[in-house]
């Protein structure tokens, strides 16, 4: 099974891919989608940025399944509309894939790496580049994106933990009901 | 040139379509995309909900602009974060479309339809009905909807107000610098 994890913002999107075979994991590739090339107030162009990049790394990489970090409310609100905003756009590529998409807190992502909650950011390289066997540390985002996919394949082997992750509606907009109707 | 507004919203997401002539507005189609239906806690089958409606409703009426409301902070945090997530998804729908997201604030909209920024609901919905020459009210969802729209056509004549109109970025996601690299 192929695991794509994603670690969004609107800034820096993180990225990872990874082949599970039974408790074999395998680096496929990972990285970032940047939006910041593009003005801070058009978001609509950065959404966009965030859209096509991940249409193009699920049309390049396959995934059976994603994993997408939960984020949470920001000591700044608007940070916090900005940050749903890109989180909604990621997710929302995805779904329009027709790939499941699981959830995990931070916390999450952090006992199943790292073995605890409170695993740092180095640590959370470090345990990336342990169980993935890579040549040297993966990059901050590009580290969680992996950890996601990690967390996801972990938890993938219990039916319970299994059934949290999301399963797609139907894709028929069943409750577009009142359309033409003003 | 035809408008399409998007009132956006996790669980009930208002959208109104207008033809613009010159001076002359027609009122096409308008209605709501419910997520209502679905599970609270799946957020991903809702997005998909949200962005499969719009896709459904751009794909029927074919419009050459779009007009999307800015939402704002939330006394609950917790709400801002799902709202963002929201308008995320409806604002991704529309760019993957290639179709051009205008921004406008409650305050705009109210002030561009009923005069001044503090009008009610109802006011919107009256004035809705009175500038489309619809046979009654509108509902409140699809008014806001229909209200974006007539905002943008308003402030589409002034090139100053248009060259605020968000202008896509590019398709090519040339900001995926870091794929394959860890």
């Amino acid at each position: 099974m192929r695991i794509l994890g994603i670690d969004p913002g609107l800034q820096i999107t993180g990225f990872g891919v990874i082949d599970v075979d039974g408790h074999a994991l395998t680096y496929v590739a990972s990285g970032t989608i940047k939006t910041t090339h593009l003005d801070r107030g058009n978001l609509p162009a950065r959404l966009k940025v965030l859209f096509d990049g991940i249409c193009e790394i699920t049309a390049r990489y396959s995934p059976d399944s994603s994993a997408c970090e939960i984020v949470f409310v920001n000591v700044n609100p608007q940070a916090t509309l900005m940050l749903g905003q890109a989180r909604g756009a990621c997710v929302t590529a995805l779904v329009s894939r027709n790939i499941e998409v699981a959830e995990y807190t931070p916390l999450q992502m952090k006992k199943a790496v790292a073995g605890y909650g409170k695993a740092g950011k180095p640590e959370v390289q470090e345990m990336v580049k342990r169980l993935l066997r890579l040549p040297g540390l993966p990059g901050k985002d590009a580290a969680d994106a992996l950890a996601l996919a990690i967390t996801h394949a972990h938890v993938g082997g219990s039916a319970a933990i299994l059934a949290r992750a999301t399963t797609l509606g139907r894709t028929s907009t069943a409750s577009f009901k009142d359309g033409r109707h003003h």
